[in-house]
């Protein structure tokens, strides 16, 4: 009877196969709109200050901060209402303020000249042609700065990003109309087994319908490559052995469903060891032990178990992190969307609100232990979220979460 | 200065919003392959027991459990070897076991009249025409019934589940070629600010572009429906109105991306008013609060900040469930792939290997309390993985789980 040759926790075996996978090389040009999910294949930086001006983040007048100073209920600022911010109004056209003057604006107005702070409405009482300012507000309160979301010249992007929908809108933002994307990964997808009939036959008694190829292409696809099923192949080493130079020679990646355990009739482990080089044959897990990693002529191929529970599970755990590699995806995170990373700095909420907080994940290369930096971007900065790996929520009945704490970080 | 009509914490608006959506009740006849996402518009039963054939699960002897009485090292019991078992190979033309016979046999062959267990091959040791037996079975060892995968007549899916690669292999398995579906849900998409350009125009000082519409779609995508933009609406009521009134009409779900604060440009509260019933204005979360949650003849019509970021984050937290309540959806989970869930019975395991555990998740409907049923099907059927919701793994250096400890479920 034959043994698995070289069975290994999936850690190791993971690092083992993720070292040996390379990117595909080729990529193609996109419109950004259709970008959504793929791959960049160049870096991607900013080519001007954006907004490009500085605006209101909040309902207000745009004042002189030095013409508030001391203001308050009692002894409230009185300033000249020269007139009011329309949105969408060129910068360098609205009047400049002077001494103890004043101008109406609302949220994401343009600040005019000499204006370096905004009092909300809320510390305000309008008269007929002046306001009352019953605060005082230093320089730049109440206000984004020119390059406040994007600083020209500043790398937005790595190479081997996959862009979620966010980062579409911030492409956008950054008024690229294209973008050079690694090609999808084609994925042959083969099955082996004298039991098996197509899934659109009727399979006579002792056969049944081959259905991995269906659940496989479900879960290639969402990982956003592209699948070519190929012909059922039976229990026989020849006819394996080319089908698998075929798919091999046509596709990315191959992925052989059936044949990859120790039995009388399970040739794949023989026929990659003949085509290339076998990395790992047998998984620590279960299910899923029966399961090879394997190159040939530079090309991933993985003998996944026949039975459908494994062969998904294996797909997911094990083929999933290699097919990102093989896309020119850089850093891997897991596939699932909740991960637990330390806090590096403590975050401060309100009772009776739910918070959501954008985070940034760091890994400690040497402890291999993940850390979650909380970013305070302004909501209105699209590189807020695109900077962000992803967010934490506080409950509404905690006031902080102390650094240091363990909490989970749901991907973006 | 306007207020916040109806400011409520993100449970209760949600509850509230989700009593009021109904799905969509157009459906539509698709091929099985092209299913995968898709929200099934009728109930799928079996119309067969699969795999319809008792098959074995282990490489090794076909033989009837009685002539294995008592086996072992010391006594082997001595069978007659009358052939061997090719795989997909029709049951009833295979040769009835008589007393004293065996069948050699591989995993997942079809296993011959009167035959009702196998023998490991590791507990054989093969002679010249004959095998010794080390071991006694019981009836039915490492056999799998004719009916283990499915049963004619069960239900395996309700109305209203969105189907996973794994289902479309169960559909495949099951015999359809085609299934009835929901129609994908079509989401109008409006932007409104003055200040707004549109992605593909450079913006003068003072107008930056809109992005919103991107990032929904690609977000709107990601949930199986199809989006339809419409052009910017400036800060007026009456083109506010009628955009509205035009996306209303030709859409399914409607998303309004800015207007829906409380400052002297925002309109969309008052056009909702207007045109329908307003549910929700204001949430209790941050950022996200500017939200109105409304109807307008049946329909849902989401008012969303116009900031970039809450704009995404109140799409993840408050769209998404009312998207997959409208696109027929039966039972919502969250969307993030992990949840916590309390183990119903002890999840045995051992220790130096990572087990993966498939689990039935059940809500108490009183506590809101969520339940992980360990599911102990074999690995060879498909329907282990098409009834369970997920997955609990136990590390390497657990033995066991405890019934009643709370774990992560992995979302299939």
């Amino acid at each position: 009877m034959r043994r698995f040759e070289n069975s290994q926790p999936l850690s190791s075996a993971l690092s083992l196969s993720l070292s040996r996978v390379t990117p595909l090389s080729e990529s193609e040009e996109i419109a950004v709109p259709e970008a959504y999910g793929r791959v960049l294949a160049e870096e991607i930086f900013s080519s001007s200050n954006l907004p490009g001006f500085v605006r209101a983040t909040m309902d207000g007048y745009a004042v002189r901060a030095q013409d508030t100073h001391n203001a308050s209920h009692e002894r409230p600022a009185i300033l000249k209402v020269i007139g009011s911010v329309e949105m969408g109004e060129e910068p360098q056209k609205l009047p400049a303020l002077q001494e103890s003057e004043a101008i109406e604006i609302t949220t994401g107005g343009p600040v005019p000249p000499n204006a370096d702070a905004v009092v909300m409405l809320e510390e305000t009482e309008t008269l007929s042609d002046s306001v009352k300012v019953f605060a005082s507000v230093e320089p730049g309160r109440h206000l984004l700065a020119a390059d406040s979301d994007f600083q020209r010249g500043e790398r937005v992007f790595y190479m081997g990003h996959r862009l979620r929908a966010i980062d579409i809108g911030a492409l956008i933002a950054l008024g690229r109309e294209s973008v050079r994307v690694f090609k999808r990964v084609r994925v042959g997808v083969l099955n082996t087994g004298s039991e098996l009939v197509s899934g659109r036959e009727s399979p006579p008694p002792g056969k049944i319908r081959e259905t991995n190829s269906y659940v496989l292409r479900g879960l290639i696809e969402a990982q956003g490559a592209k699948t070519q099923s190929y012909p059922i192949v039976p229990d026989d080493k020849s006819r394996l052995r080319a089908a698998v130079e075929q798919a091999v020679h046509e596709t990315d990646f191959v992925l052989i469903s059936g044949g990859s355990s120790v039995g009388a009739r399970d040739w794949t482990f023989e026929v990659l060891q003949e085509l290339g080089e076998v990395l790992v044959h047998g998984l620590q897990i279960r299910p899923g032990k029966p399961t090879i990693s394997a190159l040939i002529v530079q090309k991933p191929v993985v003998g996944l178990p026949g039975n459908p529970v494994s062969c998904a599970l294996v797909f997911e755990k094990f083929v999933c992190p290699l097919l990102s590699k093989r896309s020119g995806v850089r850093v891997l995170l897991p596939a699932h969307r909740l991960v637990p990373a330390r806090l590096l700095s403590k975050i401060e909420s309100v009772k009776g609100r739910e918070d959501f907080l954008a985070v940034r994940l760091k890994l400690d290369e040497d402890s291999g232990a993940l850390f979650a930096e909380p970013i305070y971007g302004h909501t209105n900065n699209i590189s807020t979220l695109v900077r962000a790996d992803g967010i934490v929520s506080v409950p509404a009945d905690l006031e902080k979460i102390e650094a240091g704490l363990t909490v989970w970080v749901e991907l973006l």
